[in-house]
């Protein structure tokens, strides 16, 4: 009998070239979760385990606690699947909670909310030891700019200005929740707070922020960048290594 | 004219075959140094620069600041040289700081003291985002116990018993000024002040520690262990990612 098990999974996505399979690669997040569960339920030839995200996290970008949903038919107690897990899993993935829910739980569908956090970092010297989870920035953005800017875009929006993906024929209108702005000694921290994202979005959504704080963007010109509906007035997508997927509420 | 300059050095050890220089391999932290520093002197083919480091780390060792010094002719301010060093420098290594300093100043014979940390995790999850930089314990030791047999080790001591290598000639007599043993959540750190440490010597310490922390050495028997003068008496090797040299005193 198949029963749902929900997992929480940490990763350093920096070798990996994202959550979802990608065609001629092994080096995804849910290929490595599939993989060793497809061979801890000893399957035969020709069927496999399908482990569902919450999200697709681009290549590159870390995840604290992604959240997945998979159907297993064996007789290890959730313990026994985490610790399997993390046995085989490479070390950059981790497996940090195992438990059997409702069947009609779906990690996407079900998710009500997620935190993404980006990292920047505005040091003097180069930041040696956590070089693969920040951005560095040559300036340092003024914060009142980029909180000003935050306010045009928290709240519901279509954010098609803001979307990777010129060919989404989906809704790209979303909810943002909240986006907190702190500063850290040499880190800027954006947190983003919302009910689903966009490709990308998180990362030109910073990419804009930014663009405001250095003065290269009115953060007064917000609401015109939204209603343009355009990409090419967005400011540009930062790169994936400073995103991290902090949680994600249901 | 040649000048003498202090440089202060972060570098993340993974990659690298320790500080000094190797055969058949580019990889040490001195080798990217001096090459760096050789190429922005304009050497003649032959010619080259040497870097004077205040302690030779193991491969895989990490440093917060490391010191050094150097012997340069050149026109350019110490901040230029920082910058320049930085641009050229691979992501994992970071010039910190360049000073003039007195010719007279030579970063191994005038320091007085080091501060290294070996940081371990005790952790449920994998610590898959310092990962590189702690040592995973399977089991957490009694910090009394291990603070019991630190005690026995602070002061001044032979430490051929935690040497890691067999043929010293020279003295092995140190001065361990503290031990001092810290547990925040999932990490164990334990800080070793002293004037001087033989090769491998923190790491011996640190297995040592573990293991007395583990019941498998009694505190009490260090004293023996100290007066042994044997290598085997002591407990293990502990690997290098642990590691870091915080701080040189001059």
């Amino acid at each position: 009998m198949k029963q749902n098990y929900k997992l929480t999974v940490a990763y350093d996505g920096t070798r990996y070239y994202g959550w979802e399979h990608q065609p001629n690669t092994e080096m995804t997040i849910q290929g490595k979760l599939e993989t060793v569960l497809s061979r801890m339920s000893g399957l035969p030839e020709g069927e496999s385990v399908t482990v569902i995200g919450a999200g697709r996290t681009d290549a590159g970008v870390h995840a604290r606690a992604m959240t997945a949903n998979v159907l297993l038919d064996t007789q290890m107690t959730p313990e026994e699947i985490g610790r399997y897990m993390n046995r085989y899993l490479p070390e950059d993935i981790c497996v940090r909670d195992v438990k059997v829910c409702a069947d009609r739980f779906h990690s996407r569908f079900k998710a009500i909310g997620k935190l993404y956090v980006y990292t920047c970092y505005v040091g003097e010297d180069k930041p040696v030891f956590d070089r693969k989870y920040v951005t560095v920035l040559e300036e340092r953005p003024d914060t009142a700019r980029m909180r000003e800017a935050a306010e045009y875009l928290v709240g519901t929006h279509d954010f098609k200005a803001f979307c990777g993906n010129p060919h989404m024929k989906k809704s790209t209108v979303r909810h943002l929740r909240s986006i907190e702005i702190t500063e850290d000694g040499p880190y800027l921290r954006i947190a983003y707070q919302g009910n689903g994202f966009l490709q990308n979005m998180v990362r030109i959504l910073t990419g804009t922020l930014i663009e405001a704080g250095c003065g290269r963007i009115d953060p007064a010109r917000i609401p015109e960048i939204l209603e343009s509906r355009d990409r090419s007035q967005a400011g540009p997508t930062m790169p994936p290594q400073g995103l991290t997927l902090v949680r994600v509420d249901y």
